[in-house]
């Protein structure tokens, strides 16, 4: 089983990163870009025969101690068969 | 309209801060993984009226040219309402 998890910063935190890449990309000429944020993606694969609300709630758990500061970022765990 | 562009690592290049990520999971008590993979997230908010098609098309030619490097990682472009 495979599971994703996505970490972003909050609305209303500041994003440097995001905002130089938005400026590289104007200048390189890629039209239509209002603003990029940028954020992570952690592909976790699960030992086989661990059951779904258990791996969920380990990596939400994971996500509090260590993937994300809950401070300013939110975490999203998805879980794929 | 907003995007999502996600840029993972290629199967079989090392990713090194993934091992890093699965040994610290694993010293925390985190039970169940197997492996992780890190990879970066763009959220892009695109400029109103810009027609679907051609703002994946300007964003796969930003993953070329600027968000993914090609040689080593994959991109993959979401297009929400």
């Amino acid at each position: 089983m495979k599971a994703r998890v996505t970490v972003t910063l909050k609305n209303g935190v500041l994003d440097p990163q995001g905002k130089a890449i938005e400026g590289a990309l104007r200048s390189l000429g890629v039209e239509g870009v209002a603003s990029v944020r940028q954020g992570k993606v952690f592909d976790v694969e699960l030992l086989p025969g661990v059951d779904a609300a258990r791996a969920e709630a380990a990596l939400k758990q994971a996500c509090e101690k260590l993937l994300a500061n809950t401070v300013v970022e939110n975490y999203r765990v998805e879980l794929a068969p």
